[in-house]
């Protein structure tokens, strides 16, 4: 009972700024936890902005303060958590902000009383003579008014959005060292002391992010490193183990943490406490969702996904509560096998990865309001949902712009989901954009035909002109009006093949859906419009018209041209970007094994053989596409963002079908 | 006088493609080799495309068959010369190219006889079990049919634009290992073998790239890695060091690579051969200049920079040309401490860098032809005479794209530089453009401020519709006109202030000069003026003039609005660049110590502060300016290239002066 009492209180803190409020929460919580004070640990999973460490610390401040109040043994921040992460190269370009991280840190070791604070912090190694990085990526233990001591990350993640190497030492020992150690740890004066904190009478074993993603039983004998810090740790027996993560969402990557820090616990009988940031930084969302495992494997608490909350555990004592996870955290990596067009598991963290997304990256660049163009189709159709639930409606601005192509349907459409969301609309026709463009490009082309003889009998540049057009509006709205983005709608699938526009559709100050493709777009849609609040407010003939970027008349059927006819059928194209990025398949494996869309759909050897190439051809030609794409959120197991993936742009000639031994030899012959 | 004439074969055999030529030059030269056969060595200084294996294979089939042709012993191949460095994801999102490079592996060292080839390829890792990541940059050593022993590589740059660790294992030991051990060797199973390799009765040491950078004497005790491979080797007693190479040519930095090979082969008296990549992939320009220290430390030959080159050397019988150093590769680190504006003894590596970038960029993307705007300014100048000479004045459009603000002068001066380059020009108003842009958005923008109060009195509006319409005359002619890219033609200083417009002239294909800061721009002109082969292209005219965007008219004047208003001194601004650059200097440094600028236009505190809280204001709003810019060359020794500085956008807010500890303090107590 009292637990219940314990948890209500906690969300009532979380959601007050009221000092008397909070007076009056702590003295009962203060009251309501005396049995359970030893071992108590309160995990802070906050939002931290990159490099604003006076906005990270006051936020430390006041969860050290709250957890003084109440009598808690210890409160445990995220990995990083005074800078944020990642910071990247920030802190080599611009030291002052390390410094500063220090200065901050040594301030508040000087407020703690009794109760144990680990606050993560870049560590400079500030040596005469230095071998390897400048950084160290730690936690400080800090309590009766100075630190204790520090404890360094040794696995340092260098692979999709992680850059850990790129600036960080790695330690090469594992657990805690002096408070005199800091700035000038060295490895060969490795200090004989307990890798454990003793706390009030307990051993912690304390970890940072990636050393708990190294257990060689649970990982198969395939593991990133040889050190695994948590065995070591596990040598000297502690009573709970506790990491400080900055971990963000990706598809499937939910249940393999919870086996494996399940795995952990159970394996060493030691409760795990995992503290994770929360809140999105440029294109990467971290889902918080921290959570505690008892010594036998068991969940015993889990915080909130995608929100900030104070959340107070006791391992030894079976307190903690268990959130809900947000829907799409759960699935297993080993689902990835077979391609499925069942998205709904997945559609809620999709969801929610994204709105944080948004709704982040303008809080912190001081962004307030969105501006995009409606056309009525499915792309800028979710984009406006998503948009109006993470800034607010009446801080999105929908603007239809339609040229001579654009159908009725499409404008009523636009203005009815504009309606239906709430968002401010208007309407504003290219049309003479477009033809005034049009002549001044049909006049230019005449001079320039005279010196070059290049010029295409059939070309997209008036496709262009009309995406250019739109875009030229949204800029300009973002020029006029202050603190205003326009937004790039552009999906994934279309992204893959390069149909999108430069200075066009692709252009805006981010990409919501730049990670989701098509099919999952339409799953999306239709998950929005029954389980958003307010229901249906995407109109249902958006989701069933086939999507078309209406920019050209189809000379078969007098409409506009259908985007499948132009590319190839949604549900081929979006299994082969799942096979390339699950699966890493290549050309010969994917035309020589069935997709789901044979199955239902049979097709010949040549039109399979068509849109692999064309698949192919387009996705070497949308490499630099990619590069100039604004920030986007991450949200599949593997993306085309930039800071995920990188491939040269001049490597777009890579021979995608490869060569037989045969084939080589005779190559070489030739030459000899 | 032997030596001469093998000097001049090989240049002719560089030169020529003709089948009976490279037989008679051939025979010549193994007549004239016989002498120097023992310990010779031939450089292939080769220009791969990343991930065209085919491409990069034929290289170096031809040069391994001239080589034995020519009866040398040694033939040596870049860093990663099968795959070109770098690769990137690329080699983990599509491993068919790791197949390919292994199956060309095997098959060219068919081929070979008793002259050994050296070829820098991927390695995969192929275990049930595996620790570590997936790849070994490796250098396979070919010969008498097979592959010998295999080098792996041991330290891995993780910074600048290097990200080896991303995907390479770090080998745990040095020098060969047999090729037994080919995709499965173990640090476990490490052979009772030496480390150095027998060739032709010599002893060699074979190292890669970044293995001989890590010498604790030659760098003061302050190294990135503890291990030093060259110490392990030389503990051998090889008879010539080898090591292969791909390092771009930064600012600052060739000085620096000479003084350190120097040193090595004289401390272990040893000689080196140290044969480096040449050419451009994406952002990173290799310069080349192979070559050869004996074993005093004395330079015995070097290649080249710049160009490919097959250079023959043999370091025990004083074989070897010195080519002329590009001008500019020769500068120390040291000189980077005091700023100032002779930027002359780096102009004419700086030239060459970009244009090898612009070149590469073309060829290896398939593009053919540039067209930019032509404003009779200083970047669209310089940007112009760089293409003229990169692809041939022929495949170069530039377009004098005025404006009603745009000068009589301007406009001439535009078509002058294109008479001088021989490039094709035409002029096409922008006014028509702007005026109908203007007008819908003018309406637009009375639809939207009845929903939103945000609009400013004074905005740059208009100024970015006259610099978005100019791109969108471009990228029209791109869409219309086979294999032509639009340029972007924004310079370092203005980059940094954020002053270039989105989906304006920061728009393009390709930045050439996104990384020379506006006065060394202006050095380069007139470096252009008075080196290139016809003298005085650029009129005069352009290079005395105030730069300016001519967007605006200022009203103070009447006339347009010059850039260092709107912004500050270009000297000043640049200083600070390069203080942030090259000092990691922040705010305080800078207000406290004397700029260059000061010293000759004293000015007042309140000035120096309003020009720094400018840069620093402006800088953060820029990253997002940054992140979305076109591939660019990097030239200086630190550059905002998104592949080379990291920075999250939503770090903007950092707080570039800091805060003292009083400060800090009382921000605590305020929370308390």
């Amino acid at each position: 009972m009292s637990k219940e009492q314990i948890y209500k209180l906690s969300e009532l803190y979380d959601n007050t700024t009221d000092k008397n409020d909070i007076l009056n929460i702590e003295s009962k919580l203060k009251k309501l936890l005396k049995p359970y004070k030893e071992g108590s640990i309160g995990i802070a999973q906050i939002n931290p902005i990159a490099g604003d460490i006076e906005y990270n610390a006051k936020k430390i401040v006041k969860y050290i303060v709250h957890s003084q109040n109440i009598g808690l043994d210890l409160v445990v921040f995220p990995e990083l958590c005074l800078m944020g992460y990642p910071i990247e190269d920030t802190i080599d370009r611009h030291p002052i902000i390390v410094e500063e991280n220090i200065k901050w840190l040594k301030q508040i070791a000087k407020i703690t009383t009794n109760t144990t604070a680990l606050v993560g912090f870049v560590e400079p190694r500030k040596y005469d003579k230095l071998t390897g990085k400048k950084y160290y990526n730690s936690v400080a233990v800090i309590s009766e008014g100075k630190i204790q001591s520090v404890i360094r990350k040794s696995l340092l993640p260098t692979y999709s959005e992680f850059n850990d190497y790129r600036y960080i030492q790695p330690s090469p020992v594992v657990g805690a060292q002096s408070a005199e150690t800091l700035g000038k740890f060295s490895a060969k004066k490795v200090q004989i002391c307990p890798k454990t904190n003793i706390i009030n009478g307990r051993k912690y074993g304390i970890s940072i992010c990636e050393d708990c993603w190294n257990n060689k039983e649970f990982f198969n004998d395939t593991t990133l490193y040889s050190l695994d810090p948590i065995e070591e740790l596990a040598k000297e027996k502690p009573d709970v183990f506790i990491n400080c993560s900055a971990s963000p969402t990706r598809a499937k990557k939910e249940q393999l943490k919870h086996n494996m820090l399940s795995f952990i616990s159970k394996k060493y009988t030691t409760p795990i406490v995992y503290v994770n940031q929360v809140g999105a930084i440029d294109n990467s969302s971290f889902d918080g969702s921290s959570r505690v495992f008892d010594k036998n494997g068991k969940l015993l608490a889990r915080a909130k996904s995608f929100k900030e909350q104070f959340l107070i555990v006791n391992p030894d004592k079976n307190l903690g509560k268990i959130y809900p996870l947000t829907k799409g955290l759960e699935q297993s990596l080993t689902e990835t096998k077979v391609y499925t067009l069942e998205y709904e598991p997945d559609l809620e963290r999709t969801y929610k990865t994204i709105i944080q997304g948004i709704r982040d990256y303008f809080q912190k660049t001081g962004f307030v309001r969105a501006v995009l163009g409606l056309s009525g189709g499915l792309d800028s159709t979710v984009c406006a949902v998503l948009l109006a639930d993470a800034l607010g409606c009446k801080n999105v601005f929908g603007i239809s712009m339609p040229s001579k192509i654009t159908s009725q349907e499409s404008k009523s459409d636009a203005q009815k989901l504009a309606e239906n969301l709430e968002i401010n609309f208007c309407e504003a026709s290219i049309k003479e954009m477009f033809e005034t463009t049009n002549n001044c490009l049909q006049k230019l082309f005449k001079s320039i035909e005279k010196k070059w003889d290049s010029r295409y009998e059939k070309s997209f540049t008036s496709d262009n002109i009309q995406a250019r057009s739109r875009a030229m509006f949204l800029w300009g709205i973002s020029n006029e009006f202050g603190k205003t983005l326009p937004i790039a709608t552009s999906d994934k699938s279309e992204l893959y093949m390069g149909y999108a526009t430069i200075n066009g559709d692709m252009s805006g100050g981010f990409a919501p859906i730049a990670d989701v493709p098509k099919t999952k777009l339409f799953a999306l849609a239709r998950w929005i419009n029954k389980n958003r609040e307010i229901k249906n407010a995407i109109p249902q003939s958006i989701i069933d018209k086939k999507p078309g970027a209406e920019l050209a008349i189809d000379p078969k059927t007098g409409k506009p041209l259908i985007a499948e006819d132009a590319l190839m059928p949604y549900e081929f194209l979006d299994e082969i970007i799942w096979r390339i990025e699950n699966k890493k398949e290549h050309y010969f494996d994917m035309l020589n094994s069935k997709f789901l869309y044979e199955k239902k759909h049979p097709i010949s050897k040549e039109q399979k053989i068509e849109w692999l190439d064309k698949f192919y051809r387009r996705m070497a030609s949308a490499l630099y596409k990619w590069s100039i794409l604004p920030p986007s959120v991450i949200v599949d197991s593997r993306s085309i963002n930039k800071y995920d993936y990188k491939q040269p742009i001049t490597s777009s000639g890579i021979n995608y079908k490869g060569l037989s031994n045969e084939e080589i030899k005779s190559k070489i012959l030739e030459i000899l």
